[in-house]
């Protein structure tokens, strides 16, 4: 296993240092708890209610529903139901609570669990939208850039997925490109290929190269996120990777993704059951596959407009739904894995950071372990802005300082300082304020907060404008973290003979 | 007193109703508390150090230094200090936890203390910002316009005061003229010209026209906000209003208003002692100019560059000043005043939401019982948006829906209606949500939710864009609620006697 040590500093004047020296944020401030005890044990009874009487249906698998009877579960056709208890008991008897994954490069391994949250860039969109171009359908190069722009932002800790799909290569063989860009241009961890075994497999594969097939096999270096149908189906796509990542001991995010009003009730109170139910049973099938495997309950739950039917992010309901599913999670003993700074805007504007913004604090403060899609979503997914990209990682930044909590130390409480300057002075010039000014405030990157003339001198840019030179300044920038040559060519046989392997298929 | 029913619907189509019945928001939610018990008193304590060694000025009102002298404190020429415990404890002996204001049209009477929250519109700024006109000087034509718009915002709850200042009249007369256009056009609550005892005492000859003499001299009318010179200054103009209102039972708001880093030290520690300092000498005044009369801590501390010098809003050291604000006020037993939306952004952009979202939504979760500057603040307090007002009132609306909490109900449980839908369908056409459907969620006022094609349709409009139709829209479906001819006449009669009887001033 050949590991380089990163060379993560961005460039001067664009972005600023991280926030700690760690490669994830520790929350040094409590979770924000809005459920009591009475009204979270009525959800999880209404969870296994849910799960006895109307059940999960597993598609296309019956090694599943095997592996569900040999429990003593209740298997009718392709619906499984469980006894009340029965999922939560199988989970807390075997899933840790904490676990690592680890990077290519070590100084950015990534811990799972407690207080710590790890920031991921946005994920799955098909188009991409900047201000040059506007909107269009994203290719490799696009993805490339993003991968290379959120290696240079200090504030994200892991490189993601699908961060934006590229649709210039074929749909079956472009997860193989995409795992290796990642790879190539970032040192920080990534997820792997989601949908099937096969493709899972060929992550599996590829990691192998990685990191050394030892190591791999026993430590996880590969995420996956496992969505389920909801409601309370889980089909074969989203199970076959499940599955061969938990047979590899690599973490699964079990997440329901629902947009309650359609893919569950339109209320909180029994999407949050329904949600509950559908992770308990995946979570219970990561145990069963593989006792001890890494997971995460997942909740990626919001809303949809019940005038238009639309989807709605950044809305109380999902506030709501996710502060839940952090207690629910932390009382069913696994990490929280879920969604930030997601909008329904076509445009890197006032509506796109007032639902990212919310999106983003609330997650943090359900304590979230880890956070899909912290930036760029636009148009409820279907859009990675390159923009907003930038804009959504200065709010991450904040995020990360404000989590640091606050500094009672001698130095900060500055009572000589006071002292000194006394009523009717100020502390522009003082000695506490000369040997503090560096590291006293957290520094945005995407506010502009000079004067109205300074900033007409400028040339009047909104923020999206600061942002578009902002990301191509880090582009720009880019430094190569490097990839050992024998690796790389290891990394690019696999891919060229898979693809050989594979037929034609259409481009969407 | 003549009071009539407001008729306070909004327009179809364009802004929906109040969240809940009440003029206000009852939070049903926690407040979110980072600071532990030691952490408190050791600002406390602080505070106390820092009134006990340093003290704190009063300037131009000999009169409040004998008031301090009376009751002990150790007052050398202007500076007064207090021996530790002092000032709590005249506050703690006195001022009320919780009290009302009365609006005109009792349905619109606010009471603060407790879970409640009443906001506020934007309050100072000698600019306007719209998309048709750019920045320019404010006047009362906008004043006129942005009290009618607030006004059909149902998400508002307060007129407030000098929500622009109108810079075409005189400096020392149009708090007369702001004062009649609250009253005039809304039937909300309103503040009290705030600079100086005369400006004061005409608010409190004007509430007593409109509410009668009785009424007004028993109940709190009038709401005024006493900003400290920070540091631990207090001048005449501020002095002179406390007293007045104080006098008169009259809310006071006691707001130390700080930029960390230039009028507190650069600490987040540092800065809240201080603020807690000046917060209790001044209601200390306040409880011995009359026992009882209802006053509130204030917060408003925000930061500064350590670069450029410039005011920064909504950032990571504001949200952590403003939540242990809010426990220390809750200790001390007074309401919390503090402020919402703010920005330093020139324009309704991703960055004046960014900020405003962090900054209104820390204030609520701080249990701010009164959150001025709600909507529209840009440039750091110098610009009042039109745009921003109406993006910020449907954030507004979400925290307020996000603050009813969860309902817990057998309807809001919907176990039938996971067991009647099951796994595989869809929830869009089933009775449950049939039933619950008109108010399920929140809706949004300024966000576009519809797909790209809709979006394209109508015009490719950003945030702003749509804001500007909104509040062009609320002006032109303006409902006057209608002012008692005799108290009008009244009013008028008293603001021309008052302006004859004033010098002529320049304009600034």
């Amino acid at each position: 296993m050949a590991r380089r040590s990163g060379r993560n500093r961005p460039p001067e004047g664009t972005l600023i240092k991280r926030i700690s020296g760690a490669p994830f944020i520790n929350r040094k401030l409590a979770t924000y708890d809005i459920l009591g005890e009475e009204g979270l044990c009525l959800i999880e009874r209404n969870a296994d209610q849910i799960l006895q009487e109307v059940g999960m249906e597993f598609h296309d698998d019956p090694s599943l529903l095997e592996i569900f009877k040999e429990v003593g579960a209740d298997v009718q056709g392709v619906r499984v139901r469980f006894e009340p208890g029965m999922c939560r008991q199988i989970i807390q008897a075997a899933a840790p609570k904490t676990f690592k994954q680890h990077a290519r490069n070590p100084a950015n391994t990534v811990e799972f669990g407690g207080n710590n949250t790890i920031l991921c860039p946005s994920w799955g969109p098909p188009f991409i939208h900047n201000l040059d171009e506007g909107r269009r359908y994203a290719t490799l190069d696009d993805f490339e850039k993003l991968v290379k722009i959120h290696h240079m932002i200090p504030h994200l800790h892991h490189s993601g997925g699908v961060v934006c799909e590229p649709v210039d290569l074929p749909a079956n063989k472009r997860h193989l490109d995409m795992l290796y860009t990642h790879i190539r241009y970032s040192d920080r961890p990534v997820m792997g290929a989601f949908i099937g075994s096969e493709r899972a497999m060929d992550a599996i594969e590829m990691a192998k190269i990685i990191f050394g097939e030892e190591f791999m096999l026993e430590n996880p270096v590969l995420y996956c996120v496992s969505n389920t149908n909801a409601p309370l189906v889980m089909d074969g796509n989203m199970s076959g990777a499940l599955k061969t990542y938990a047979k590899y001991n690599q973490p699964v995010a079990c997440t329901p993704w629902t947009l309650a009003g359609a893919m569950s009730p339109c209320t909180v109170a029994g999407t949050l059951a329904q949600v509950l139910a559908e992770a308990m049973a995946c979570l219970a099938l990561v145990q069963l596959i593989k006792p001890g495997a890494p997971c995460l309950m997942g909740s990626f739950a919001s809303t949809m407009s019940m005038q238009s039917g639309a989807p709605t992010f950044g809305t109380p309901e999902a506030a709501k739904m996710v502060l839940v599913s952090g207690q629910l999670a932390r009382r069913l003993g696994v990490p929280l894995h879920t969604v930030g700074t997601l909008s329904s805007s076509k445009l890197p504007d006032a509506q796109s950071e007032q639902e990212a913004t919310w999106g983003l604090l609330m997650a943090m403060l359900a304590g979230a372990n880890l956070v899909n899609h912290a930036t760029g979503w636009l148009e409820g997914g279907l859009v990675t802005s390159f923009e907003k990209t930038m804009i959504d990682a200065d709010l991450c930044g904040k995020v990360a300082s404000f989590f640091e909590g606050i500094d009672l130390s001698d130095n900060a409480q500055a009572l000589d300082a006071i002292a000194a300057v006394g009523p009717g002075s100020h502390f522009l010039g003082s000695a506490h304020t000369q040997e503090n000014f560096k590291d006293a405030f957290y520094m945005p990157t995407s506010a502009d907060s000079n004067s109205f003339e300074q900033w007409l001198a400028e040339g009047e840019k909104d923020t999206a404008q600061r942002a578009n030179e902002q990301w191509k300044s880090l582009l720009a920038n880019y430094e190569d973290p490097g990839l050992d040559p024998g690796i790389d060519e290891a990394l690019k046989a696999y891919i060229v003979n898979r693809k050989a392997s594979m037929p034609d298929q259409n481009y969407f």
